[in-house]
């Protein structure tokens, strides 16, 4: 046994746990332990041990030779202050990663292995790299749909999960890949309008120019505590929060957290991925939308409906009543991409305002048409245009406007970016294609979302006429550098194609 | 472009570039920069850059908000001093990625997909878990034979590459896993005194109780400059040294560095491991020792079989002449495991010492026999008889004792640890059988090889037979906590097997 004093060191490893141990550290030498080997790291006897990558430091002031230096993500697991006794030793590999050299032999997994290889990373035994190999072994000979299954059952059952009381609670999902598409915060009011029970957590971005959480914070706070989040929706039946901080299903974080660097981008773990973190957070019922478009994430008729019978197959297993509708995903929706240019799209929208989009606007009331109907009083069909009374009405607007009291209105007053640059036709024509992945791109560049008013504004779609020298969109930002990569990102490729005019 | 100071953090991140960013850092925010994502690095407009993970820093005395933190290795890849600027950028992940991905989805790469993903490893841009993408995709849809071949030649094409100017200059390797099998440090002194080239470099053991850099240090200096190595080759003929030094496939490391903490044994990467490293050292001629046996790496005879043909294709199309030999793993060679027992062990045969070892002789003269054979002047089948007869009338002793002197003699006088416990046999009979693995983990948890007098010293071997009593080994260790260690692991599992008594 061999004891060092904890030391906090302020570096941020995210999902990965780093432990820092001097060079002279004389436990190094007599252990033989390596730069990247794993330790196993205990505040007591009979506590859990925490697992941490080794990084040797030859630098006093960041670990001195009888310390042991903790990243601030490791040091949170630890109920112990600086200078008290850690308990330190080679860690021995999870047991479960036996099950995963089973699937890179090519063999298939049951119900316990998942189960298994689950708890070991929500406890921090699992590397980036023996995830990555989990996750490649995955990808390459494929999950079958009751693998897909156990995986996001584990997933589930390794996290906390939500209950709300109530037997019909509804939530929605978008396979994600077009900008604009900002439905969720029209749905939401016109669903709790009618009364249905729409606890509504979201993303902030990661990869596109805004996440849902990033656009409804232009309007309110949405960094809520669970107490909170309980309190607004038995009142208001419905809220619009961001997903971060609860507990649910964080194998999932751990996860993305590595197949994202690596663009690994697996059917079997994006289902498990969405399915999990639905269940986790209470949902019964599930509307699910897969825009399908060239270049959106789903590019075929055949993909999306492979898809669906998954997503069927798992949540009827998983006790999650599950709808699929296959939308156009040819180009991005509404006409704001980035926060700011989103939000007032959709108030837009929810104002009836004669400037709304339309696009924007239908999209939503289908959708939120369809999660209508898992009410057991509305007639098949009737969804969509019991949506439209709701929006017509003001309802939806007065829906909207009371969660946003409830969640706290944010004060700061938000406009477009003040650097502008318009793009223009470089001919005459019909806009024949938009692309989803450039403009997302544009937009990104330009410092969406992490400046809230930065983004792209399009005044044209797809079948518009143009002629040469017409407004197509206008970039907006906050800081020179942003505008500046992002212009010249719009002179390389304007993400617009167009094509011969359309005869009147 | 953002100028950022650069700032040495003394934190070793073994293959890994780690650079650090203050969390408060303009760029940080303007940027979008995340934990763990990958930056770009230039130290000038011109030069190439160099590709890290980005760890964020709360702590000014770490890295301060106008610098940019580099880790050791990092560091070591630019040409300028702390203060000087850097630009960083965001890093687009390495081009050949795309081939991972091709791999992942089960199809055959092609020679210039695995030249371009060595060229982008070696060049650092690819991260720890791109890496275990790389060789899980490898492992699991498999590598065919001209796979192996392509990759082989990619890691010694993206590497230095020695020549010692002459037609025949030979190696041989052993595919490891049985302990104290020091056969190298005998073979080399017969086959110089012969008169053939051995320009013998040998690893450090990173799973092992000892590798043959590690014994051979006990006698002499093995951490030589290129410049020393050519000229006692030139005088001696031969030298055993350390090949950490030389930039020999260095891609080779960097894959060990990810593929051993995953405990991913493939044989296509195996395969490629080994040829490059001998090619880019410049032997002609090789000679493979694939020892068989359940405790070995290898433990079916079908298996070394396939193994030998892979290594024959492989090797005739780099322009290495192969020759295999499939021996007996069944137990440890010699009697001393750990580097100074087993340089005790190497010199004995050397001195023809009535206390040699007999097993490490006959198995050291059968594999010189071999090599000898690849001097055309010798008849096909003499080898053996000429090992002998050099070892036996002293020749190998004096060109050993002349290397060494060559070398550096190492002047320290080791004994073997002074701890040291007996493990006796707890039933009369004949012992069957000796675990290869389990014994090298006793030593090596003495504290083999970092302390160079621990090890296990053995007095029994299979087919001896032993009284209830009986000593089977003697445990050294320098430390009380390593000797606690070992001793508490031979009384869990002393690692022998005895059976029934035989019949005299």
């Amino acid at each position: 046994m061999s004891t060092l004093k904890l030391r906090k060191v302020a570096i941020d490893t995210y999902k990965e746990n780093v432990a820092y141990l001097h060079r002279d550290c004389p436990l190094y030498h007599s252990e033989g332990f390596q730069a990247l080997s794993k330790i196993e790291i205990k505040d007591g006897e009979n506590k859990p041990s925490v697992i941490a990558v080794l990084n040797v430091v030859d630098d006093d002031s960041i670990t001195a030779i009888d310390e042991l230096g903790l990243s601030e993500q490791t040091f949170q697991q630890f109920n112990v202050e600086e200078g008290e006794p850690l308990i330190i030793n080679h860690a021995t590999p999870p047991a479960s990663i036996r099950s995963v050299h089973r699937k890179i032999d090519g063999f298939r997994l049951d119900k316990s292995d998942y189960l298994n290889i689950c708890k070991d990373i929500v406890s921090h035994r699992y590397s980036k790299i023996e995830i990555a190999a989990f996750l490649v072994s995955c990808a390459q000979t494929g999950m079958d749909r009751d693998e897909i299954l156990y995986l996001s059952q584990a997933m589930v059952d390794t996290g906390e999960r939500l209950d709300w009381k109530e037997p019909l609670v509804v939530d929605k999902h978008c396979i994600g890949g077009i900008p604009g598409n900002r439905t969720t915060m029209i749905i939401v009011p016109i669903v709790a309008a009618h009364g249905m029970l729409m606890p509504k957590t979201s993303s902030r971005a990661i990869t596109s120019p805004a996440g849902t959480a990033d656009t409804m914070e232009v309007l309110a706070k949405v960094d809520l505590r669970l107490g909170k989040l309980h309190s607004i929706l038995r009142e208001k039946r419905a809220f619009l929060a961001w997903g971060g901080t609860a507990k649910l299903a964080p194998v999932d974080d751990i996860l993305i957290s590595v197949s994202r660097p690596l663009s690994l981008d697996t059917t079997g773990q994006m289902i498990a991925s969405i399915l999990s973190k639905k269940v986790a957070a209470g949902s019964t019922h599930l509307l699910i939308d897969i825009p399908v478009g060239d270049s959106a994430k789903v590019k075929t008729q055949a993909h999306a409906l492979k898809l669906r019978k998954l997503f069927e197959y798992v949540g009827d297993r998983m006790g999650l009543t599950i709808e699929t509708v296959i939308t156009n995903g040819e180009q991005p929706i509404g006409r704001g991409i980035g926060p700011v240019l989103e939000a007032r799209d959709v108030m837009q929208v929810l104002e009836n305002s004669p400037d709304a989009p339309r696009d924007l606007r239908e999209k939503s009331l289908q959708l939120a048409g369809r999660i209508l109907e898992f009410d057991p009083d509305v007639r098949g069909g009737e969804g969509y245009k019991l949506a439209a009374n709701i929006l017509d009405s003001g309802r939806a607007l007065h829906k909207m406007e009371s969660i946003i009291g409830a969640q706290g209105k944010n004060a700061t007053q938000f406009i477009p970016g003040k650097l502008a640059h318009t793009v223009v036709a470089q001919r005459a024509g019909t806009i024949s294609a938009i692309d989803n992945l450039k403009m997302a791109q544009i937009a990104r560049l330009a410092g969406a979302p992490m400046d809230k008013e930065a983004g792209v504004d399009l005044h044209k779609k797809v079948g518009d006429a143009v002629e040469k020298g017409d407004a197509l969109y206008t970039l907006h930002a906050e800081f020179m550098a942003d505008f500046n990569f992002a212009k010249a990102a719009t002179e390389k490729n304007n993400a617009y194609t167009i094509g011969a005019k359309l005869c009147p």
